[in-house]
Protein backbone atom coordinates (compact mmCIF):
# COMPACT_ATOMS: atom_id res chain seq x y z
CA UNK A 1 0.00 0.00 0.00
CA UNK A 2 1.27 3.13 -0.67
CA UNK A 3 -0.71 5.13 1.37
CA UNK A 4 -1.08 4.65 4.81
CA UNK A 5 -4.16 2.75 6.12
CA UNK A 6 -3.29 1.89 9.16
CA UNK A 7 -0.66 1.46 11.52
CA UNK A 8 2.96 0.76 11.07
CA UNK A 9 2.46 -2.01 14.12
CA UNK A 10 -0.11 -3.93 12.46
CA UNK A 11 1.53 -3.95 9.18
CA UNK A 12 4.73 -5.43 10.94
CA UNK A 13 2.31 -7.84 12.79
CA UNK A 14 1.24 -9.04 9.56
CA UNK A 15 4.43 -9.37 7.75
CA UNK A 16 5.25 -11.67 11.16
CA UNK A 17 2.41 -14.06 10.60
CA UNK A 18 3.07 -14.04 7.10
CA UNK A 19 6.17 -16.16 7.70
CA UNK A 20 4.49 -19.04 9.38
CA UNK A 21 4.28 -21.78 7.98
CA UNK A 22 0.37 -22.05 6.20
CA UNK A 23 -0.28 -18.41 6.16
CA UNK A 24 0.19 -16.25 3.21
CA UNK A 25 0.25 -12.55 2.92
CA UNK A 26 -3.71 -12.12 2.87
CA UNK A 27 -4.44 -14.72 5.32
CA UNK A 28 -1.64 -13.56 7.81
CA UNK A 29 -3.74 -9.80 7.75
CA UNK A 30 -7.08 -11.44 8.13
CA UNK A 31 -5.57 -13.10 10.95
CA UNK A 32 -4.00 -9.71 12.30
CA UNK A 33 -7.39 -8.21 12.27
CA UNK A 34 -9.06 -11.59 14.18
CA UNK A 35 -6.50 -10.97 16.38
CA UNK A 36 -6.95 -6.98 17.07
CA UNK A 37 -11.08 -7.83 17.15
CA UNK A 38 -10.64 -10.19 19.54
CA UNK A 39 -7.69 -8.77 21.98
CA UNK A 40 -8.75 -9.92 25.13
CA UNK A 41 -9.33 -13.45 24.49
CA UNK A 42 -6.80 -14.03 21.58
CA UNK A 43 -4.16 -11.31 21.07
CA UNK A 44 -3.11 -10.49 24.63
CA UNK A 45 -3.37 -14.70 25.47
CA UNK A 46 -1.28 -15.32 22.40
CA UNK A 47 1.75 -12.92 23.09
CA UNK A 48 1.49 -14.79 26.58
CA UNK A 49 1.76 -17.86 25.47
CA UNK A 50 5.14 -16.54 23.28
CA UNK A 51 6.45 -15.23 25.92
CA UNK A 52 6.25 -17.91 28.35
CA UNK A 53 7.36 -20.57 25.22
CA UNK A 54 10.24 -17.82 24.29
CA UNK A 55 11.44 -18.10 28.11
CA UNK A 56 11.10 -21.71 28.78
CA UNK A 57 11.44 -23.81 25.39
CA UNK A 58 14.63 -25.98 25.46
CA UNK A 59 16.02 -28.92 22.91
CA UNK A 60 16.63 -31.84 24.44
CA UNK A 61 20.12 -32.62 24.76
CA UNK A 62 19.17 -36.71 24.89
CA UNK A 63 16.85 -36.63 21.80
CA UNK A 64 16.55 -33.45 20.21
CA UNK A 65 12.47 -33.05 21.02
CA UNK A 66 12.04 -29.78 22.05
CA UNK A 67 9.93 -29.41 25.39
CA UNK A 68 10.45 -26.97 28.52
CA UNK A 69 12.59 -29.68 30.37
CA UNK A 70 16.21 -31.08 29.70
CA UNK A 71 16.00 -33.84 29.28
CA UNK A 72 12.42 -33.72 27.53
CA UNK A 73 9.49 -35.48 29.16
CA UNK A 74 9.44 -38.30 26.72
CA UNK A 75 12.95 -39.11 27.86
CA UNK A 76 12.41 -38.77 31.41
CA UNK A 77 9.12 -41.35 30.93
CA UNK A 78 9.86 -44.09 32.70
CA UNK A 79 6.69 -46.13 31.75
CA UNK A 80 8.74 -45.86 28.29
CA UNK A 81 10.39 -49.07 26.57
CA UNK A 82 13.92 -47.72 26.70
CA UNK A 83 15.37 -50.70 24.89
CA UNK A 84 13.83 -49.23 21.40
CA UNK A 85 15.20 -45.77 19.86
CA UNK A 86 12.79 -44.10 17.11
CA UNK A 87 14.75 -42.46 14.61
CA UNK A 88 12.80 -38.90 12.93
CA UNK A 89 14.01 -36.62 10.77
CA UNK A 90 12.49 -33.73 12.73
CA UNK A 91 10.27 -32.61 15.65
CA UNK A 92 6.96 -32.95 13.87
CA UNK A 93 7.37 -36.41 13.30
CA UNK A 94 8.01 -37.27 16.55
CA UNK A 95 4.89 -35.25 17.21
CA UNK A 96 2.86 -37.12 14.25
CA UNK A 97 3.87 -40.56 15.80
CA UNK A 98 3.04 -39.69 19.45
CA UNK A 99 -0.30 -38.95 17.96
CA UNK A 100 -0.41 -42.45 16.45
CA UNK A 101 0.02 -43.89 19.82
CA UNK A 102 1.89 -46.73 18.29
CA UNK A 103 5.41 -45.50 20.03
CA UNK A 104 5.44 -46.51 23.26
CA UNK A 105 9.75 -45.87 22.88
CA UNK A 106 12.36 -43.12 23.03
CA UNK A 107 12.79 -41.32 20.09
CA UNK A 108 16.30 -39.33 18.32
CA UNK A 109 15.29 -36.80 16.25
CA UNK A 110 18.14 -36.25 13.81
CA UNK A 111 17.35 -32.83 12.66
CA UNK A 112 16.79 -33.24 8.57
CA UNK A 113 18.18 -35.47 5.90
CA UNK A 114 21.28 -35.89 4.05
CA UNK A 115 21.07 -33.75 0.77
CA UNK A 116 24.40 -33.58 -0.87
CA UNK A 117 22.57 -31.24 -3.33
CA UNK A 118 21.46 -29.07 -0.29
CA UNK A 119 24.63 -29.58 1.43
CA UNK A 120 23.59 -31.08 3.94
CA UNK A 121 26.17 -33.86 5.58
CA UNK A 122 26.24 -36.19 8.42
CA UNK A 123 28.16 -33.64 10.61
CA UNK A 124 25.16 -31.17 10.41
CA UNK A 125 22.89 -34.21 11.52
CA UNK A 126 22.90 -35.55 15.04
CA UNK A 127 23.84 -39.09 14.30
CA UNK A 128 27.11 -38.75 16.54
CA UNK A 129 24.98 -38.61 19.53
CA UNK A 130 21.98 -41.96 17.82
CA UNK A 131 25.68 -44.04 17.63
CA UNK A 132 26.44 -42.94 21.43
CA UNK A 133 23.05 -43.84 22.57
CA UNK A 134 23.05 -47.28 21.07
CA UNK A 135 25.82 -48.42 22.80
CA UNK A 136 24.19 -48.06 25.63
CA UNK A 137 23.78 -52.27 26.14
CA UNK A 138 19.50 -51.43 26.98
CA UNK A 139 19.35 -50.68 23.76
CA UNK A 140 18.06 -53.51 21.50
CA UNK A 141 16.32 -52.01 18.19
CA UNK A 142 16.80 -48.68 16.17
CA UNK A 143 13.66 -48.15 14.37
CA UNK A 144 14.36 -45.76 11.07
CA UNK A 145 11.11 -43.83 11.15
CA UNK A 146 12.76 -41.01 8.28
CA UNK A 147 10.60 -39.97 5.07
CA UNK A 148 10.32 -42.06 2.29
CA UNK A 149 11.65 -39.57 0.38
CA UNK A 150 14.93 -40.13 -1.77
CA UNK A 151 16.83 -38.14 0.80
CA UNK A 152 15.34 -39.92 3.54
CA UNK A 153 16.03 -43.42 2.57
CA UNK A 154 19.90 -42.57 1.52
CA UNK A 155 19.88 -41.03 5.32
CA UNK A 156 18.02 -44.18 6.53
CA UNK A 157 21.73 -46.35 4.85
CA UNK A 158 23.69 -44.56 6.43
CA UNK A 159 22.62 -44.80 9.43
CA UNK A 160 22.10 -47.91 9.76
CA UNK A 161 25.87 -48.47 8.31
CA UNK A 162 27.06 -46.02 11.42
CA UNK A 163 25.46 -48.47 13.59
CA UNK A 164 27.02 -51.67 11.96
CA UNK A 165 28.65 -54.14 14.62
CA UNK A 166 26.44 -52.91 17.48
CA UNK A 167 24.05 -55.30 18.63
CA UNK A 168 21.33 -53.83 17.92
CA UNK A 169 18.29 -54.62 15.41
CA UNK A 170 17.98 -51.83 12.74
CA UNK A 171 14.39 -51.70 11.10
CA UNK A 172 12.40 -49.44 8.77
CA UNK A 173 8.79 -48.22 8.89
CA UNK A 174 6.71 -50.90 6.70
CA UNK A 175 5.53 -49.56 2.88
CA UNK A 176 1.99 -50.28 2.16
CA UNK A 177 -1.04 -48.87 1.19
CA UNK A 178 -2.17 -46.12 3.66
CA UNK A 179 -5.08 -47.03 5.67
CA UNK A 180 -8.26 -45.85 4.08
CA UNK A 181 -6.54 -45.15 1.13
CA UNK A 182 -7.80 -46.21 -2.48
CA UNK A 183 -5.66 -48.19 -4.67
CA UNK A 184 -6.38 -46.26 -7.66
CA UNK A 185 -5.02 -42.78 -6.33
CA UNK A 186 -1.72 -44.73 -5.19
CA UNK A 187 1.31 -44.30 -7.44
CA UNK A 188 3.14 -47.45 -8.44
CA UNK A 189 5.95 -47.40 -6.16
CA UNK A 190 3.46 -48.14 -3.48
CA UNK A 191 1.21 -50.77 -4.96
CA UNK A 192 4.35 -52.60 -5.71
CA UNK A 193 5.52 -52.26 -2.45
CA UNK A 194 2.14 -53.63 -0.73
CA UNK A 195 2.04 -56.32 -2.91
CA UNK A 196 5.62 -57.56 -2.28
CA UNK A 197 5.02 -56.96 1.66
CA UNK A 198 1.71 -58.77 1.67
CA UNK A 199 0.33 -60.64 4.68
CA UNK A 200 -1.59 -63.71 5.17
CA UNK A 201 -5.49 -62.86 5.17
CA UNK B 1 -2.36 -36.54 23.20
CA UNK B 2 -2.64 -38.85 26.25
CA UNK B 3 0.89 -38.83 27.38
CA UNK B 4 3.04 -35.62 27.58
CA UNK B 5 5.66 -35.15 24.98
CA UNK B 6 6.07 -31.59 25.05
CA UNK B 7 5.55 -28.67 27.50
CA UNK B 8 2.07 -27.42 28.60
CA UNK B 9 3.58 -23.68 27.76
CA UNK B 10 3.60 -25.09 23.51
CA UNK B 11 0.58 -26.94 23.82
CA UNK B 12 -1.51 -23.67 25.02
CA UNK B 13 0.37 -21.83 21.77
CA UNK B 14 -0.87 -24.71 19.40
CA UNK B 15 -4.00 -24.13 20.96
CA UNK B 16 -4.24 -20.21 20.51
CA UNK B 17 -2.55 -20.70 17.11
CA UNK B 18 -5.50 -22.90 15.86
CA UNK B 19 -8.01 -20.06 16.49
CA UNK B 20 -6.62 -17.98 13.84
CA UNK B 21 -8.74 -18.31 10.69
CA UNK B 22 -6.57 -20.23 7.99
CA UNK B 23 -4.76 -22.22 10.68
CA UNK B 24 -6.32 -25.74 11.47
CA UNK B 25 -5.12 -27.92 14.73
CA UNK B 26 -2.39 -29.70 12.30
CA UNK B 27 -0.86 -26.14 10.53
CA UNK B 28 -0.96 -24.82 14.15
CA UNK B 29 1.14 -27.05 15.21
CA UNK B 30 3.57 -26.59 12.46
CA UNK B 31 3.56 -22.89 12.76
CA UNK B 32 4.31 -23.52 16.83
CA UNK B 33 7.70 -25.54 15.85
CA UNK B 34 8.42 -23.32 13.56
CA UNK B 35 8.08 -20.37 16.18
CA UNK B 36 10.30 -22.09 18.29
CA UNK B 37 12.83 -23.37 16.18
CA UNK B 38 13.10 -19.73 14.62
CA UNK B 39 13.21 -18.50 18.23
CA UNK B 40 15.07 -15.35 17.48
CA UNK B 41 13.98 -14.61 14.31
CA UNK B 42 10.30 -15.23 14.60
CA UNK B 43 9.20 -16.09 18.28
CA UNK B 44 10.36 -13.04 20.00
CA UNK B 45 9.75 -10.72 17.22
CA UNK B 46 5.99 -11.70 16.99
CA UNK B 47 5.27 -11.50 20.65
CA UNK B 48 6.63 -8.18 20.88
CA UNK B 49 4.86 -6.83 17.63
CA UNK B 50 1.96 -8.20 19.27
CA UNK B 51 2.40 -6.59 22.55
CA UNK B 52 3.05 -3.79 20.43
CA UNK B 53 -0.30 -3.88 18.67
CA UNK B 54 -2.17 -5.04 21.88
CA UNK B 55 -0.85 -1.61 23.46
CA UNK B 56 -1.24 0.81 20.75
CA UNK B 57 -4.57 -0.18 18.47
CA UNK B 58 -7.33 1.95 18.67
CA UNK B 59 -10.64 2.15 16.48
CA UNK B 60 -11.13 4.85 14.90
CA UNK B 61 -14.10 6.70 16.27
CA UNK B 62 -15.14 8.23 13.06
CA UNK B 63 -14.96 5.60 10.51
CA UNK B 64 -14.16 2.26 12.56
CA UNK B 65 -11.01 1.50 10.71
CA UNK B 66 -8.36 -0.32 12.89
CA UNK B 67 -4.63 2.11 13.76
CA UNK B 68 -3.03 3.10 16.17
CA UNK B 69 -4.31 6.88 16.22
CA UNK B 70 -8.43 8.17 16.81
CA UNK B 71 -8.93 9.19 14.18
CA UNK B 72 -7.26 7.34 12.21
CA UNK B 73 -4.57 7.63 9.12
CA UNK B 74 -7.37 7.61 6.38
CA UNK B 75 -9.85 9.83 8.27
CA UNK B 76 -6.74 12.60 9.04
CA UNK B 77 -5.37 12.07 5.62
CA UNK B 78 -5.67 15.83 3.89
CA UNK B 79 -4.93 14.32 0.35
CA UNK B 80 -8.13 12.91 0.47
CA UNK B 81 -11.61 13.45 -1.24
CA UNK B 82 -13.50 14.51 2.17
CA UNK B 83 -17.10 14.96 -0.17
CA UNK B 84 -17.22 10.81 -0.81
CA UNK B 85 -17.64 8.04 1.92
CA UNK B 86 -17.29 4.71 1.05
CA UNK B 87 -19.28 2.48 2.97
CA UNK B 88 -17.92 -1.08 3.98
CA UNK B 89 -19.11 -4.10 6.14
CA UNK B 90 -15.74 -4.51 7.93
CA UNK B 91 -12.29 -3.57 7.97
CA UNK B 92 -11.05 -5.65 6.12
CA UNK B 93 -13.59 -4.43 3.02
CA UNK B 94 -11.77 -0.87 3.85
CA UNK B 95 -8.02 -2.76 3.65
CA UNK B 96 -8.91 -4.56 0.25
CA UNK B 97 -10.62 -1.12 -1.20
CA UNK B 98 -7.47 0.32 -0.07
CA UNK B 99 -5.21 -2.64 -1.91
CA UNK B 100 -6.83 -1.77 -5.04
CA UNK B 101 -6.37 2.08 -5.32
CA UNK B 102 -9.63 2.98 -6.57
CA UNK B 103 -9.95 4.64 -3.83
CA UNK B 104 -9.41 8.54 -2.64
CA UNK B 105 -12.40 9.00 -0.48
CA UNK B 106 -13.17 8.45 3.30
CA UNK B 107 -15.06 5.28 4.46
CA UNK B 108 -17.33 4.02 7.11
CA UNK B 109 -16.90 0.62 8.46
CA UNK B 110 -20.93 -0.39 9.64
CA UNK B 111 -19.21 -3.29 11.25
CA UNK B 112 -21.70 -6.12 9.42
CA UNK B 113 -24.52 -6.48 7.56
CA UNK B 114 -27.97 -6.56 9.14
CA UNK B 115 -29.38 -10.11 8.95
CA UNK B 116 -32.57 -11.40 11.06
CA UNK B 117 -31.77 -14.93 11.02
CA UNK B 118 -28.39 -14.27 13.35
CA UNK B 119 -30.19 -11.52 15.46
CA UNK B 120 -28.48 -8.42 13.70
CA UNK B 121 -30.31 -5.28 13.81
CA UNK B 122 -30.00 -1.55 12.65
CA UNK B 123 -28.89 -0.91 16.21
CA UNK B 124 -26.00 -3.19 16.33
CA UNK B 125 -24.40 -1.35 13.00
CA UNK B 126 -23.21 1.90 13.25
CA UNK B 127 -25.27 3.74 10.94
CA UNK B 128 -26.46 5.93 13.05
CA UNK B 129 -22.57 7.40 12.81
CA UNK B 130 -23.09 7.17 8.86
CA UNK B 131 -26.20 8.90 8.85
CA UNK B 132 -24.31 12.04 11.51
CA UNK B 133 -21.68 12.16 8.81
CA UNK B 134 -24.20 11.99 6.09
CA UNK B 135 -25.60 15.95 7.49
CA UNK B 136 -21.62 17.52 7.06
CA UNK B 137 -22.50 19.55 3.83
CA UNK B 138 -19.03 18.90 2.60
CA UNK B 139 -20.21 15.12 2.31
CA UNK B 140 -21.83 14.68 -1.32
CA UNK B 141 -21.34 10.94 -2.12
CA UNK B 142 -22.14 7.83 -0.36
CA UNK B 143 -20.87 4.59 -1.94
CA UNK B 144 -22.60 1.08 -0.64
CA UNK B 145 -19.43 -0.96 -1.25
CA UNK B 146 -21.03 -3.85 0.92
CA UNK B 147 -20.49 -7.29 -0.12
CA UNK B 148 -23.05 -9.13 -3.10
CA UNK B 149 -24.62 -11.07 -1.14
CA UNK B 150 -28.43 -11.22 0.20
CA UNK B 151 -27.54 -9.70 3.48
CA UNK B 152 -25.33 -6.55 2.14
CA UNK B 153 -27.95 -6.35 -0.48
CA UNK B 154 -30.44 -5.80 2.27
CA UNK B 155 -27.90 -3.55 4.56
CA UNK B 156 -27.63 -1.47 1.30
CA UNK B 157 -31.62 -1.09 0.85
CA UNK B 158 -31.76 0.11 4.58
CA UNK B 159 -28.79 2.32 4.68
CA UNK B 160 -30.46 3.95 1.24
CA UNK B 161 -33.61 4.43 3.31
CA UNK B 162 -31.77 6.21 6.01
CA UNK B 163 -29.95 8.26 4.42
CA UNK B 164 -33.15 9.73 2.26
CA UNK B 165 -33.44 13.09 2.48
CA UNK B 166 -30.24 14.33 2.93
CA UNK B 167 -28.59 16.26 -0.01
CA UNK B 168 -26.43 13.33 -0.93
CA UNK B 169 -25.86 10.46 -4.26
CA UNK B 170 -26.14 7.09 -2.61
CA UNK B 171 -24.21 4.66 -5.17
CA UNK B 172 -23.02 1.51 -4.92
CA UNK B 173 -20.44 -1.03 -6.41
CA UNK B 174 -21.03 -2.04 -10.01
CA UNK B 175 -22.11 -5.84 -10.98
CA UNK B 176 -19.99 -7.66 -13.65
CA UNK B 177 -17.63 -10.24 -14.90
CA UNK B 178 -14.36 -9.59 -12.54
CA UNK B 179 -11.13 -8.84 -14.58
CA UNK B 180 -9.68 -11.91 -15.45
CA UNK B 181 -12.60 -14.21 -14.67
CA UNK B 182 -13.61 -16.79 -17.46
CA UNK B 183 -17.01 -16.47 -18.25
CA UNK B 184 -17.56 -20.66 -18.32
CA UNK B 185 -16.84 -20.53 -14.18
CA UNK B 186 -19.18 -17.61 -13.36
CA UNK B 187 -22.73 -18.21 -12.11
CA UNK B 188 -25.95 -16.67 -13.79
CA UNK B 189 -27.00 -14.10 -11.91
CA UNK B 190 -23.31 -12.44 -12.55
CA UNK B 191 -23.32 -12.97 -15.98
CA UNK B 192 -27.24 -11.89 -16.36
CA UNK B 193 -25.68 -8.55 -14.31
CA UNK B 194 -23.13 -7.84 -16.87
CA UNK B 195 -25.03 -8.22 -19.73
CA UNK B 196 -27.70 -5.82 -18.50
CA UNK B 197 -24.90 -3.54 -17.46
CA UNK B 198 -23.36 -3.88 -21.25
CA UNK B 199 -20.78 -0.72 -21.77
CA UNK B 200 -20.32 0.70 -25.27
CA UNK B 201 -16.57 -0.79 -26.69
Amino acid sequence: MSRRVTGPEIERLVQLLARLPGLGPRSARRAALQLVKRKDQLLVPLAEALGRVGESVRVCSTCGNIDTSDPCAVCTDPRRDASTIVVVEDVSDLWALERSGAVDARYHVLGGVLSPLNGVGPDDLDIAGLVERAHDPAVREVILAVNATVDGQTTAHYVTDRLQGLDVTVSRLAHGVPVGGELDYLDEGTLAAAIRARTPF
